[in-house]
């Protein structure tokens, strides 16, 4: 039994700092870096890089809206042609510091506002896949599981990686219970531990209304920019090692 | 005897437009395609790398400052470390582009204040230099004829394509007239062309005071955003095959 | 009888330049000038603001979405305090250039997706109406006629100007047909002419499956991004003048 | 006797904090708040309104160059037109949050870069007065004591209010030592309010040579972005407040 921890790392700006980087990095396995458009800079990504590499952690693109005021939070009405070549656009820059480093570009992992439209609209969610394997087919696509971001990377021949969460409540199709909903989100850090040890190795969840489904995931995705962030990522660890599973990057 | 022909392209901006490119690429052999941080975006880009595919004419990026509104036209005062970093993204975001088109990315020419600042500060040249070496050793870097631009580029071990300009004026160091000087710009494009021939046939050029130099140059750069700019390529371009002079890409 | 005739100007940005301004400021009655988000910049904006006072041309802000890339044709899901405050921002730094200029802003029209979001969601129509309202109750607020963009002006206490089109076939609900469907957009000059026609002197207009229904409008567009925008401006004007309606700015 | 404390605030951007506004609020007397160019956005330039109103803090723009990434702190080749109308138009800007919450706009200072070209560059200092008198001659603009800034507000009509640094070594000349040399900045904050007294009190400095020098201000800087800028900013508080020095907004 296995399991890939992921985060969002790189998301500083200029003189602007985000997040708990430093520490996140010796907790995961797998890092989705900001790429500059709705985080990150070219010197936030250099260094993000080196830090990855000097952590062992795997890396990957973490592609975004054009929308830096607002976090990439905000769905945008793109077309499929603007999301395919912002995606192109994002991986071919982030690849110029794993390349300049020397470390593998392993996967791609949409990022907030644009991780959520495609997960419901398949031709976004082709849109990013095309844009993945336009680079390289030998990427990972990560997507939510049961996602139309999980079907559209296996269409187009590309690995997909499965994404459960630790820290929110699912709903009993599998979907993850919107945040707009009381108890969306999980606020103890013994509950996400005890979410993330159902998934990686019950390959199950129980739901917000107290059944237990069936949920097959790839990795396990850790928040870093909220307040007990490394908090709960310690405890998380914790529990899938006390169950004795490997934490490692996914599909390694 | 033979010489490149290279031209700015690729800086329209979402819904604004510049530039003739279609006419350009089809009498210039290197395109320089701007990466989306003085011009370009990503639908911009792979646009323009499709077209220079079609057209046969081999493939450069173009990195200028994060200048939107200054078109990259104004020196800022960034640092060595910012301005590596920002010419390794933009070269990895414009290679995205090339990989997904199966083309060749054979050079880099920064743009604007950058190329003019770093051709009389070694610490910038060098920074531009690294930017480039660290993604690849292979690619050329294009700089001002006899400027700090080429011993940067061979003192880190890249090809140095040295750059020549048809309608400008030169002194008599070889260092082109300032703008500022009257007769810095030659406005007929016969004048041009005569000097196109001079550069690549005789490897000299008359100056302004009217003496005549040796120049060596590996490239001529041909104007895309001035109102003849395509009046003037032709004729250029005819001057030179008149002479037998093979018009054919950089150090290829 | 009179009508306003109103035209989005001011749409270049830095080196990129966009629309025929100088000869639609001959044409037109109010300016709608882009305020640095979607288009627009301060040199821009100070230079368009000189060229309304020279032409006698009513000012107003145009106010769009922060998406230069996408010059504010994507509708982003922008929070209600977000467009309020988006709104307030540009509508501040236009008044600079009015101010400095010593000439009257008298208007305010939202640009491209953001007209486009508000004329069919209440919530950010009213955000527009509370932008503009907590900078002047005396502004007026320019919307399509019959949407949701002219109830929230009244709400609120504002004039409301209701804008017609003359280049667009209209639904029998007095909506625009859309773009996506065939005969959206009047080719012609003469037909947008008879349009602008009817709808000054008839407070009509013949919809695309051929009723004529009443339609009140205080200001009609003219657009000024498209390849006959000066051609159709003067043909509108011309049908205008031959009825005998008086062409002057909105509410004065 | 009499003293002005201000700080730069309102320096948040979208997800990224900066600086400690909540408390500084409650020990500053003049707020320079972020336009939106180096820092700031609409939302955090409404909050940051609200925030100087509900603590009966004085309002003043702090317009930057145009450089989110560079938070506005590297010089850019801008030239006077586009200084005069980038200070324009974020006084513009900043002043509709302030009509909106019925607050005068009293005082504008640079930021950063734009603030330390101009103390040299007499053009560029002329070229920010020009944008403030352009607005409203009644703004008082705030400058280095003894710099080109006071000299181009004064010679433009403007009063201008002569800023002193309660944390920066001064030369013999009046002038601040530059960052790059040792001892430039004070890191005791017992030493800084010591230094704020005495210009307070004795409108004198004691130099970095250790010699005392006249030195005329009206406002006292305090910064808002270092990690001790709260217990600065008491401690300089407390000082003033012993030697019986009021502390009010400048030229109230």
């Amino acid at each position: 039994m296995n399991i890939d921890l992921n985060s969002d790392v790189g998301e500083s700006f200029g003189a602007y700092s985000l997040g708990a980087d430093a520490e996140l990095f010796t907790l995961i396995t797998s890092a989705n870096i900001a790429c500059g458009f709705h985080a990150g800079d070219p010197l936030v990504m250099n260094r993000t890089v080196a830090l990855a590499q000097a952590n062992g952690v795997a890396v990957g693109a973490h592609p975004g809206y054009p929308d830096l005021v607002g976090f990439g939070r905000r769905a945008m009405d793109a077309t499929e042609a603007e999301v395919e070549n912002f995606v192109l656009y994002q991986i071919g820059a982030l690849s110029a510091f794993t390349r300049a480093h020397g470390v593998a570009l392993r996967h791609v992992k949409a990022h907030g506002a644009l991780y959520n439209v495609a997960a419901q609209d398949p031709k976004i969610a082709r849109a990013i896949a095309r844009g993945i394997a336009r680079f390289d087919l030998n990427l990972i696509m990560v997507g939510l599981a049961n996602s139309l971001l999980i079907d559209a990377a296996r269409e187009i021949g590309l690995r997909a990686a499965r994404e459960g969460f630790c820290d929110r409540a699912y709903n009993a199709d599998g979907s993850l219970r919107s945040r707009r909903e009381p108890g969306a989100v999980h606020a103890s850090a013994a509950r996400a531990a005890a979410q993330a040890r159902q998934l990686a190795r019950d390959h199950a969840v129980t739901t917000y209304e107290g059944q237990t489904i069936a949920l097959e995931v790839d990795t396990l995705c850790l928040h870093g920019d909220t307040p007990h962030a490394v908090e709960f990522a310690r405890a998380i660890r914790a529990a899938l090692q006390d169950a004795g599973i490997e934490i490692r990057p996914m599909m390694m």
